[in-house]
């Protein structure tokens, strides 16, 4: 099994960066690893700690409709560019904690995506050179309360909500350029999205090469890929989980805000 | 004259809050004075220092279409809620630096604007609530590649190029509700734009208000209170200049990037 990076937080709120072994012991680093974090002796037993998002970004870029078959369902044609928008970093939540429906909203979908995690620096990069700056891979829910969405025109709002943008449960630094995502619902046994991440129209090397012609990525920063056909309402009540093969599982569940 | 909030480094990098003396000397803060910074025996002389940007903030919320002029000019209504975007934390720059204009854009425009410091987490806030947390004011300079802003329909990467937000040259704690915001290029007498700012649309406790029920703000925040009649072209080798009564001028140059 891949390496599995984490970030966790002791019961005093201390926050580390570490290694999660087959144990589920963390084997905590002195740094985020991007930064060239370095193994310490300091080891916490599974009941010794909870798992956070696995890196805390200064900014999350995402890009829209870049599937063919969800522009298709949207209605709207492939971008001849990456569609880039923000979500503000107090969006994101952690595996397995509860994504608030808000009261504005009547219809909130899941968006199950690949997330980028930024290793080093990245201002106007060329693809090749962009692909280096890529430090690994998480798995990203690009929650969205569609009604607003469709309201505003601009989708801050829709996608911007506190705990609109599950991520994690943790970080692998290779991933099969053919693996695939699926999203579940419930108990469900048959995914509501499922599609390679080699069906994307811009692959993550030309993302962050195009972002990185608009706005300087830092380390730690998440670009979301955008999410393939199959989006849908989530319910009070609900489980969603996003997988990608390689990766793991990322679940939360849905409650009233 | 109002106490002025600065932010600075010194020839070491070495960055410290403080307060600006009429000296021009800066009486250093052991901690951002929104989180009680106080001041300590350190003073750094004129010539010892650099202003950055008043605060570092985690995420910029701005306004679009906050004053009915200005919606008008750009031929649409304005909003019956606070039409609310995002710009990177990444084009944040300081007065007397320089925005860099892109090779992607042929129409780069000004937008003076009053900013919203945050002082206090603020969730789910009454405007009433959000006041409070409103620690003060600064200028801001919501810089747009005009012509992307229309070829996307999003608005994130046509004001998120790095050096798209110049902000400050400090903060002031209190304001007059009539103060005049105007915007002056190169050196001519008369102002592009001039406005009072009670002429918002949306006040700033709305704002912050509305804001704080999608997106929890914490404190450094910083809010953009949206743009007046009068938005124009930027050239390279222009400098543009946005002034607030109360608060001071803004000043930055254009060069190609």
């Amino acid at each position: 099994m891949a390496q599995r990076y984490v970030r966790v937080q002791n019961p005093e709120g201390k926050v580390y960066y570490g290694l999660l072994q087959l144990s589920l012991n963390v084997q905590v680093l002195d740094a985020p690893p991007w930064l060239q974090g370095q193994p310490t002796d300091l080891v916490l037993a599974p009941d010794s700690y909870q798992i956070l998002s696995p890196c805390a970004p200064s900014k999350i870029v995402a890009v829209g409709k870049n599937y063919a078959d969800h522009a298709a369902e949207m209605g709207t044609p492939v971008p001849s560019e990456p569609l880039i928008f923000l979500k503000p970093p107090t969006s994101i939540i952690a595996t397995e904690t509860e994504i608030k429906y808000p009261h504005q909203s009547h219809r909130v979908d899941y968006e199950g995506e690949l997330a980028l995690v930024i290793g080093d620096r990245a201002c106007d990069c060329t693809p090749e050179e962009a692909q280096t700056k890529i430090w690994g891979y998480t798995i990203a829910n690009d929650v969205t309360a569609r009604d607003l969405q469709q309201k505003d025109g601009q989708w801050t709002r829709a996608k911007g909500f506190d705990t609109f943008c599950p991520l994690g449960p943790w970080i692998v630094r290779e991933l099969n350029p053919g693996a695939r995502l699926q999203t579940f619902i419930n108990d469900e046994a048959n995914p509501v999205q499922s599609a390679g991440i080699d069906q994307m129209v811009f692959s993550p090397d030309v993302l962050v090469s195009y972002i990185s012609k608009v706005m300087t990525l830092i380390p730690g920063d998440v670009v979301l890929t955008g999410t393939p056909l199959g989006i849908g309402p989530l319910h009070i009540g609900d489980r969603i989980r996003v997988e990608i093969e390689g990766i793991g599982r990322l679940e939360n569940s849905i409650v009233g805000r």
